[in-house]
């Protein structure tokens, strides 16, 4: 017998993420807790009820957490020791506080993918700025600070050895430049009793200076070996991890056509957002199901579909508005879902609109004409140079 | 430009209808207000902010709407004075309250059919129950109470004379008994630039003992002339009320082939929940576009799909909990929508089922054993003959 409203469900970080769980937990019947420090985040005025605190903090954690019956997470930045205290105590902490531990970790990350054999680039882990100098046979690559990085910060691309003047200082991951033919993502869920479902994969397309994904396109245009790999890929992790809840597998497509792990995502996924209308269950729906041990639902898709993020201009500040909304909202199999943030910054995520159509083909002209016509503007415009 | 957050939306009901207003609203950026005198009511734990009032004291529904730019309702039974005096002060009111008053009381309704010439069965107006035996030609017939009726609460069948002892001693509308073949529905929805934009027709299927919808199908298995008919009626009603927002059609097809206008309602109804996920844009998108002035969505169908509402079972109260949903959930093309109702009574709406297909018969064959396996109990049972 399912009773929605008899689990307490609690969720740290109030952010985009979570404001898609919150709405996609409605038709469920379900109600969600929201933590986050800032007062004005886009779960705010959604959320069941909403603390302010601290996501990094033992106290704040722990004491928000210790009233849930289950405690997910929209962000994977959160005070972990508090997770452990809260699972030992009898909270169903999902994903589980030891993955997390481990995709916190860039680091962490590398050395779980080379013990289990997951294909990856290759990699060597550093203390500080000074200690790269000594992996001048790895270059070109990437720093990635092991910790604390997201939506491309924390990356450095290091060409040439004199780059390294600009190298961040602190623990990092140096990744090996490979020449990539195109990056995927698989999601996968999974439940506690071990049903595992796999989303079909994605094509994410980056906006270079952002360095954000800024398409994606659904389903790839990949040969069907190449996916399969990856699928399989995606699965084997999640297993390994034994995770409860979702996992976005990041992947590059080499040149060669080998498929090489990048990066995992312990919860819903910006390479997941076309599913809320492209798939029978949105990635969103399934990790609720997954966290609440509820049968996961078909990922099919129901339409190919087209997702384009939108973020803040350049250049602009303060309060949101929409340029080019009205004509978007007139064109068929075009859908909206803004995260309601009522100030900008440049290059913030501010929304998404997917564009479903027949085929991929058509979809994709839609966007392409979108593209060039909804903004998002603020009301200040300041020069960042 | 489009900025959400720049118009303070209020909605004047907290239900069902309500939650899935919100719902839909959170990815138009849209942040809604409501007023409902019931604390635990279904939109209590995701509105922007929740007022408790009552819908029907002037006092309560004006306070509450002068803070607002744009008001609407999820319920037609409202204090209308109130929303005239907010209309005059500036608030934009949607639907406008001289069409509430109209639809409101169910004899306004059938006068304003007949002056209008549309179809509708015969009917006479009564005052009180002695009233009724001066119209004995007209048997057998319903008897609706003018005001405040719903769910199929204020209506009696009277068969005979002896039924009238039993019959309602309040102002009424007689409407003739009239032998139907199907029952169908169509939505429309008007903006303030007069763009309309009807649902396709879906077929509605009674449940006898609540007087309840129980099934809906989409699309309607009637022949095209009779959906066209009614479709051009239901644009009719839609263009001389002058309505901003939604307005549900429901229409008799009597075994004639005649198309009857029954009832109205000016907002979202039971007959459009399948849009949520059988149409590209849903019935509370399209309200929200209507009333915001924004472009109308289109309306075409996704995939055929079956409603099935989840009612409270007979002799059942107390904490809601249901039975079976795990197996629906396990389902292909089975979307839920749960109301957030923590308790049950017998026939209360608690939620619907969405069961797409790629065929109206593959979804209709999935509906009907669903039907038999989902059941919204109670912790309490007790006898209520």
């Amino acid at each position: 017998m399912f009773a929605p409203s008899k689990k307490k469900i609690g969720m740290l970080g109030g952010g985009q993420l979570g404001r898609m769980m919150i709405q996609e937990g409605l038709p469920l019947g379900l109600e969600i807790h929201t933590l986050d420090p800032d007062p004005n985040a886009p779960c705010a005025s959604c959320a069941k009820s909403f603390t302010i605190g601290s996501l990094s903090d033992f106290n704040s954690v722990y004491a928000f957490g210790k009233t849930m019956d289950v405690l997910t997470i929209e962000i994977e930045h959160v005070n972990t020791k508090a997770l452990h205290k809260l699972s030992e105590n009898g909270v169903e902490v999902y994903p589980q506080p030891q993955i997390l531990e481990t995709i916190q970790d860039k680091g962490q990350q590398k050395i779980f993918f080379r013990l289990n054999k997951i294909p990856t680039s290759p990699f060597v882990l550093t203390e500080n700025k000074s200690d790269i100098k000594n992996h001048l046979p790895l270059l070109p690559f990437f720093q990635k600070l092991r910790k604390g990085g997201y939506d491309g910060k924390g990356v450095k691309l290091i060409r040439s050895e004199k780059d390294i003047d600009d190298a961040f200082n602190l623990p990092s991951v140096l990744e090996q430049f490979v020449e990539i033919q195109s990056e995927i993502s698989v999601i996968t869920a999974r439940n506690k009793s071990g049903e595992i479902k796999t989303f079909p994969a994605v094509e994410c397309q980056f906006n270079a200076e952002a360095n954000l994904v800024e398409f994606l396109f659904s389903p790839a245009r990949i040969n069907e070996s190449i996916i399969s790999k990856a699928t399989k890929l995606a699965i084997e992790i999640t297993e390994k991890l034994n995770i409860v809840g979702l996992l976005a597998v990041e992947m590059f497509v080499t040149k060669k056509g080998e498929v090489l792990v990048n990066e995992l995502a312990p919860r819903p996924h910006n390479s997941g957002h076309h599913t809320l209308k492209g798939n029978v269950t949105s990635q969103f729906e399934q990790h609720l199901r997954a966290i609440l041990s509820l049968p996961l639902g078909d990922t099919s898709i129901s339409f190919p579909s087209v997702m384009i993020n939108l973020l803040g201009e350049k250049n602009n500040f303060g309060e949101s508005r929409y340029v080019g909304l009205e004509e978007a909202l007139k064109m068929k199999g075009v859908h909206l879902q803004l995260y309601g943030k009522n100030t900008v910054k440049p290059f913030r995520k501010m929304g998404h609109i997917t564009v479903t159509g027949n085929t991929l083909e058509e979809a994709m002209e839609k966007a392409s004409l979108l593209k060039n016509k909804v903004f998002c503007m603020g009301s200040e415009t300041r020069n960042t140079f």
